[in-house]
């Protein structure tokens, strides 16, 4: 019975991990989708999206087994309340990325993406496609370290999302109100996603040293 | 010894309504600092944020307090857990309150909000202040039918943030890009105070009735 229990603890890990990477790929995905661009890539991501909502109800389903019939104590019963506000946040990221593809989608057969934006774009899913890379080692090796340093690329992302704003806001710029508006939403998208990847960080970082995670905006 | 813990599940409803309330009057205050305009009014959603946080650790601490202590089984277990996801979602609607708090306050002493827009979003902050009001008894009553007719109110903001982008993406629109960026977000915000709504209210829901919460987006 016990061992059955600590299998299943085990297994909820796992299944974060599993579930950080398909949020991974619908990042990249979408991302690609954006700055390619390809429609195929764009509806791949926004179909793929159930998997991702699969995959968090597997995880809450066996979290609320393990709570209601194991009664885990201490640092377990953190853990399982942990996993489960994480699937949260990985669920919000795939929702995330489901928005950056019909972005995508909704200027095709063009690009979504001003030229004047498309280094600072392409950044910005870099690091957010990174950050998320880094959450699925964050989860499985429960990595302190590696939560850290999410909190500091955070920071490139915001550094990146300010540059974004100044090409747009500049007089040179001459594509437009829509586009920019589809760029502003776009940037927080991307800001988002990464904020979710810290949000994730901070949840570890409390498990494993006692920490509180700060509010996050 | 149980009397106890059932007064701390009591408090911790209590809490949450509580902690509601502060989010309610966030999210009015943003709201009139937006639309007066009132840099003061600004100011003080933006420094009042910290009780939001300070609210949402003391229902954590006891939450946490309570699984540990008491190993609640069944609908009281579900209930804790359902509390701690809840508290998430009410940060941030106090997080995006501040948001909405900076957009008035970074074109201060003017207006943020150009006149053909005036009608929208004074709509859009009723809806949200309407719908975080609508939170509080949705927890105070467990009240289910109060938490369908959240999902319903949630249209009506979507409904008028689709209208707000067809004034923003007209050929009449004489703002200029910064003024549509700073609305775009805006009303990106509204929108997901009013997401954050649906969601404690599916939690609801499902704590009441077993009926899944679905993904929200």
């Amino acid at each position: 019975m016990r061992d059955a229990y600590f299998d299943q603890l085990d297994a909820i890990i796992d299944d974060l991990v599993a579930m950080t990477a398909l949020v991974r790929t619908a990042v990249g995905r979408a991302s690609e989708a954006l700055l390619t661009p390809d429609i195929g890539v764009a509806e791949q991501v926004i179909s793929a999206d159930v998997d991702i909502d699969a995959a968090r109800e597997k995880i809450e389903d066996i979290a609320f087994e393990l709570l209601a019939l194991q009664q885990p104590v201490a640092g377990d019963l953190r853990m399982l309340v942990a996993a489960l506000r994480m699937v949260d946040d990985l669920e919000r990221m795939g929702d995330l990325s489901v928005h950056v593809a019909k972005v995508a989608r909704l200027r095709m057969p063009e690009g979504a993406v001003p030229a004047p934006l498309a280094d600072t774009i392409t950044q910005m899913a870099q690091v957010a496609q990174d950050m998320v890379a880094q959450v699925a080692e964050v989860i499985a090796d429960r990595d302190v370290e590696a939560a850290r340093q999410l909190v500091r690329d955070d920071e490139e992302m915001d550094r990146l999302r300010k540059h974004e704003f100044e090409i747009m806001l500049s007089d040179d710029w001459e594509h437009g109100v829509e586009a920019a508006v589809d760029m502003a939403l776009l940037g927080r998208y991307y800001e988002r996603i990464a904020d979710h990847a810290v949000s994730i960080a901070r949840r570890l970082v409390y498990l494993v040293t006692g920490e509180k995670p700060h509010s996050e905006d």
